[in-house]
């Protein structure tokens, strides 16, 4: 997998690297250091010595913290190295974000037979082969990681193909054999499906959110534990494909993280395409019958039902990968697996940051990468922001109608007493909804009452993750709702529902 | 078509109007005017005097320029009524955006067979009928215009249906013969389809935008005149329903107003679709034979090829409608048949304003609601913008990759020889657009190379028309470029373009 093309600064010939690539020599001038050779005092506090380093930065994983840093490192001047024990794109790329969109946007596909049937058309489905469905989510991920394979080829970033493990401060040690230096590392080794005792994965019957996008038939009935983001994707996909689901939520409700209102949105969207929604439920053990699975759910008021399903998906949150990376040998203590990082991302150790699903801030794809821009860009001594403001960070859910939100929601702005106005608008007061036939929805914005500063908004409805970011764009350049509503959108657009939600809160909204 | 509900504060039962509602009084003291009479110098001079309207503000046409300004003028106070002659929303609403959005999601339905196929599922088209799809854009309509005329409704905007025409600076007549007052006129009559001599439509062969939408059965080829925003709208919903088209543009390029590269990126697209282009050609004639027509397209070489298709559609532009509204009668002359107006869209009676396509702008559904807007806020007191910035204006094509754009293109930069620098996103880029199999298109922006304030932009592709507002919004609040190249993007989304194409321009884009 060491795949080079011409003109990288560090060919493949170079390894396994000899250990004498490791030496310390003493500087006899104190100057600029060269991009090749970096500057840094020793670990045994010698000063003015030089470390030649095999790279400026090792990255380990290269999920979307990793391959995004090690581009931007290599943009700011970094000569950098990725390690990755899998496939480039980590898990977003391979077993997550991406062919989950590809089989959802398959799964919208499958859907417009009954617009079809409407026109006239007749379907036969008995002959759909959902295998044909999975392969081409894996083609779509195939093709996206060799895009960033031929990314850090064209950034000369050198991919090491293998598993890492920490020696020492700038040194970390490849399969066990080949060691390689550098002055900086981040750790973006990301994070893997939680478990939880009474259903142990097996791949099988019991399906992490992997086996969920490996499985290559369909069951006829699916027990999805946890409705977060990815517990509710896979309702949408699967339910669309005509799996009887069960979407079990501990919590009062469906994407515990967002807003209450749109939430109830999904809700009685998923209800009415005959998703079982159990609230406030918690599924407390399985027992396998020849070709089912009993599940027993129990509600908050200790009323038990037993649910009889063929598979079981488990989304009930993600574990950072902390484990055998040689922490350990540089002092690192992981918290309940996460590494600790102050600002920069940088761990206790100044030259060993860590970013992404490792460490404990929201686990999303967009930021790790920004986590992972952030610690390069100090690295090359640029002035980025020390951390992600959590209130600028979207969250999207690609279920039908989609979910778009930044910010605190109402419910966390009552339980701090902070506060605020609102407005809702509803999609169907957007003729663009109506048009597209899509008209469940609504936006929500939350202001301070004295300023109209954004303290946060909720979209659920049509295209809600992509229309969020001009909402977003006014929160994050500290705009006002004025500025939204009175800038012209075009018509007929989804987007008039942001101009006319920003207007509401002004106090005139038109269509409504 | 008068329909009031309870609360209105102008009752059917006063119609018709008794001539008495018209008369001047002499005012004793001069004071602040009540919101129901209003205060003015009337047109013979006199000064003191106050005439008492039946309305602050009477608004002909119920398009999108007259029903929202009559909506915010109700909103600031100002009695108002509007009278239209035909549905409550006009064109746009009832033949033209919207029930073309509705055509062009159903085409995008249709195009899902092959998607389909290619699961295993069996599609039998023999049954098609693309009546139920015209029923379906006719229902769309109605369902928007009941909801205009509830809105009208619920904000006590008095709608009268009938033929307004212009007696005197106040005063109109309705069918002639029930003359209201209004302290000021809106005139917001739009437009009709541009007529060409040689190809005069009859809405049977020759269609105009409205016989196209009307249509209720296909034809097998078609002739689409023209190739600005309506003609590839057209073009793209009867292509995917499986009519063979000719696209016929005069100028060099299809969209002959977008960036040469947007429209050469949906030209490809078109062909690949086997649409047949013709740009820098003129249809010169046509001649009905039996079953087809006989049309002669004439290239600018002067070579001549005839085509043989059973419909034309003519989409050359668009008339504005400003015959027969008694313009003469205050003195107000047009030009080319546009209204001339000044600030405020005021004409050259002070209290006479014009808005929408029947004055000389952007002919575009949503300039005209701001521009009614403008002109409302003005007669309200309120200090809006005097004119519309047209480097604001987003323009949106809902065919397929869509178009949205705004500001200068690059050639029109190049004419005029303004100094910019460019940056231009492929969308395949964004991992979100190969997950939904829509990797055409780019995004592109240009700028001030000192400053890098945004001049304009213009995106193609999958939702353009919805992820061009980021931009837009960068633009009218005088952000820069970073503004949305710092800001977190939501992974995958087609919005990631915005991001990459403004850190592009910022010299490090990451996925290219």
């Amino acid at each position: 997998m060491m795949k080079k093309k011409a003109g990288s600064r560090f060919p493949a010939s170079r390894f396994p690297f000899p250990i004498s690539h490791f030496h310390i020599v003493r500087k006899e001038i104190v100057g600029i250091s060269s991009k090749k050779h970096s500057e840094t005092t020793t670990s045994k506090g010698a000063i003015f010595m030089e470390q030649i380093f095999d790279f400026d930065l090792l990255i380990i994983g290269s999920g979307t913290g990793g391959y995004v840093a090690a581009i931007r490192a290599s943009q700011l001047g970094l000569k950098t190295a990725v390690v990755e024990k899998d496939k480039p794109g980590g898990v977003c790329l391979n077993w997550g974000c991406i062919p989950s969109k590809s089989l959802i946007h398959q799964a919208e596909t499958y859907g417009s037979i009954h617009g079809l049937e409407k026109m006239g058309l007749k379907v036969d489905v008995s002959g759909f082969d959902y295998c044909k469905v999975y392969k081409k989510s894996r083609k779509t991920s195939e093709t996206l990681s060799r895009g960033i394979t031929y990314l850090l080829n064209k950034n000369n970033i050198e991919f090491i193909k293998g598993e890492a493990k920490i020696v020492r401060n700038h040194e970390i040690i490849v399969n066990g054999e080949k060691k390689i230096t550098g002055k900086n590392i981040i750790v973006a080794t990301g994070s893997r499906a939680r478990e939880i005792p009474s259903f142990p994965i097996d791949e099988d019957t019991v399906l992490s959110s992997t086996g969920a996008l490996m499985m290559q038939e369909l069951p006829e009935t699916m027990l999805i534990l946890g409705a977060g983001a990815i517990g509710v994707e896979f309702a949408h996909i699967f339910n669309a494909f005509g799996v009887k689901i069960h979407l079990v939520e501990m919590l009062d409700q469906i994407l515990p993280l967002e807003d209450a209102e749109t939430a109830a949105v999904l809700n009685r969207e998923f209800r009415k395409r005959k998703i079982k929604i159990y609230t406030g439920t918690k599924a407390s053990s399985m027992e396998k019958k020849d070709d089912v699975i009993e599940v027993v759910l129990e509600a908050k008021d200790g009323k038990q039902k037993i649910v009889e399903v063929e598979k079981i998906l488990v989304a009930v949150g993600r574990t950072p990968n902390s484990e055998n990376l040689g922490l350990e040998n540089v002092g690192i203590k992981t918290d309940r697996g996460f590494i600790p990082v102050g600002d920069y991302y940088k761990t206790v150790v100044p030259e060993i940051f860590a970013v992404g699903d490792v460490i404990e801030s929201s686990q999303l794809a967009h930021v790790a990468s920004k986590e992972g821009e952030i610690a390069v860009e100090y690295m090359a001594g640029l002035k980025p922001e020390s951390r992600i403001d959590p209130d600028t960070i979207p969250g999207a859910v690609y279920c039908e109608p989609q979910v778009g939100s930044f910010g605190p929601t109402e419910s966390k702005l009552q339980e701090t007493e902070v506060k605020y106005e609102k407005f809702v608008f509803p999609y169907r007061g957007a003729g663009k909804s109506v048009a597209i036939e899509k008209p469940a929805g609504l936006a929500k914005v939350l202001v301070n009452p004295d300023t109209h500063e954004i303290l946060g908004a909720s979209v659920v409805g049509a295209e809600a993750t992509e229309i969020i970011h001009e909402l977003l764009l006014a929160k994050s350049a500290k705009l006002l709702p004025r500025d939204i509503a009175e800038m012209i959108h075009a018509h007929p657009t989804l987007s008039e529902v942001n101009m006319e939600l920003m207007r509401g809160i002004e106090g005139w909204a038109i269509h409504v």
